[in-house]
């Protein structure tokens, strides 16, 4: 029997729970451990779990596997608390929105037998918490690995099913590309929603003018409703890739104004070639939807998340992580006693 | 017969033809033209216009009521084309996002004996031009009215069932209040999901990045996909208000930048602001909207839009407008020939 422990049960860590359990994996046995009563007490009445534990030493007392999904401000004491408890072989793994600091924390604070690969699961909703937690919450939803330095190929191996097993599509990308890429355009739409919020919100005018508050301002505000401890967490975590993107922005907002003073016609383009490039990656995504679809008919599940994403050099990067040329530090380490769990 | 000509046959003014044709208003012609002749032969073949014109002199020709459904930059042109054209006592509205400029247009350009009502339906679609038009598009959202000066309480009256009869909520609104607030909460979304996709799909990083955006990117840049040539015609006839929350959005920015690099407690603080003041926002929302369908069943045609925007001064400043204590400039010209189709 391999146990998988879940720390952290909100919408993230009671999804995986879910989506886990309800895939029936053999021999395999998922507990979880939450700080809040109440949130473990809802998950494992809802079947996220098989067994809740409210001391984070018994949830991880020889687990192959720890899947950390608290807000990422918690990771750092979660990773120097687990470090001294768990058996060589584990692997640890996380879904915080960014990757260089947990990596760095987890390369700092974690024993030389454990391997940290980090994960980041492209999925979310406004609600938080167990109860909006679904089985389904990854379905066909994007999952980024990034092995931190050291980790084995076992352990690489073990992510990528864990993430196949929810119904996301693994996607390894490196740690400083994918902060920056989120950055951009996922941190930064966060930061703006939340701004245009407090920017109308705390106006004086603001009892009047949000009678006038349609759908636009519904959309445009709609990730000001997630998780504010998560946003902090994200804002924290990846301080200098948002406050560039944050400068880049304020850059262009001053060529909007100075367009609409001073320039028309240009001003005209720049609205015609946002709405080109929009419509360029819609229908680009729509493509890459249909094309993931159809590979993963086709191929087997050996090579399947090496293709996912198009762009030959992350498949590229992605066997070289994958340590198929069996260089360290992929190496898989059968000396070790534990390991991570052996799924499918 | 009364005949009520659409000057603009593009997503909202053939959604206005469908609704009306579709109320089966008696003894209305419902006539419209568009310099496009491909948009004005569609929305004749579905139905939009009772019979359509490819000459703007014809179709206003006898017309008591003239709407105006084309982008903001073409009308100041029409006004000036139309004013010799138009019979005393007809009703000219417009369909614009922003107020101030066109009735300063109307005032400037239309004869004395033609009544200028300005008119905001809050309803659109990310797609455009007739093949988007829809009967129900305007059904449950609010229709801003803002009578321009010396218009006749019968022409005030005309436009308000015209949105009563497409299925809108008729509210009374100044034009310097409508478009100080609608630059907030209307055009500022859009122009932050506008620079979005310009900072970020103009970057030399966008083809890779573009990966890795999902449902919040999405969300975020949605405004971006409205018509280019609308957004212009917003961004150059409210200039001042647009560009004052520009500038109120880019300090909430730097001070977002600097809490995040010295005052994490103050970050923290601002989060939960931001998702409170969301979420309040939604309950009203949701309260006007009960309160609105429980209303409509409640109060006679004659009241029930002065009351439907909660806040009393909007109410004093309908019956004002209304000219319900029959002082000028609203008192009723009964004296003058032709005057607005008098719906139900």
């Amino acid at each position: 029997m391999q146990r998988v422990a879940i720390v952290g049960l909100g919408l993230i860590g009671s999804s995986i729970g879910l989506a886990l359990r309800k895939g029936k994996l053999p021999n395999t046995e998922i507990v979880g451990y939450d700080k809040d009563h109440s949130a473990l007490s809802k998950a494992s009445k809802m079947g996220a779990v098989d067994k809740a534990y409210s001391r984070l030493d018994e949830v991880v007392d020889g687990a192959g596997m720890v899947i950390l999904a608290t807000p990422l401000l918690a990771m750092r004491e979660l990773l120097q608390a687990l470090g001294s408890r768990l058996q060589p072989g584990s692997v640890v793994t996380d879904t915080g929105s960014s990757k260089t600091t947990v990596l760095s924390w987890a390369s700092e604070l974690l024993p030389s037998g454990v391997s940290f690969v980090g994960g980041h699961p492209m999925a979310g909703r406004e609600r938080s918490g167990p109860d909006a937690a679904e089985a389904t919450l990854f379905e066909g939803a994007s999952w980024f690995i990034v092995p931190g330095r050291g980790a084995t190929s076992a352990a690489v191996s073990s992510v990528v099913r864990l993430a196949e097993n929810v119904g996301a599509t693994p996607c390894f990308i490196d740690a400083y590309e994918h902060d920056a890429y989120v950055a951009a355009v996922s941190h930064l739409p966060m930061v703006i929603s939340t701004t245009l919020v407090t920017a109308t919100g705390t106006s004086p005018g603001w009892k009047e003018m949000s009678k006038l508050a349609a759908t636009g301002y519904r959309d445009i505000s709609r990730l000001a409703s997630g998780d504010p401890e998560m946003h902090k967490g994200i804002l924290l975590t990846n301080k200098e890739p948002i406050i560039h993107w944050i400068d880049e922005f304020i850059a262009r907002l001053h060529d909007m104004k100075r367009m609409m003073v001073e320039d028309e016609e240009a001003l005209g383009k720049t609205l015609v070639k946002a709405w080109e490039a929009r419509a360029l990656w819609l229908t680009d995504r729509d493509g890459r939807k249909a094309r993931k679809a159809r590979k993963a008919d086709d191929l087997g599940t050996g090579e399947r998340f090496l293709t996912l994403m198009a762009g030959e050099s992350l498949v590229r990067k992605g066997k070289e992580l994958l340590g198929q040329d069996r260089e360290e530090p992929f190496k898989e380490r059968k000396d070790q006693p534990g390991g991570p769990p052996a799924w499918k």
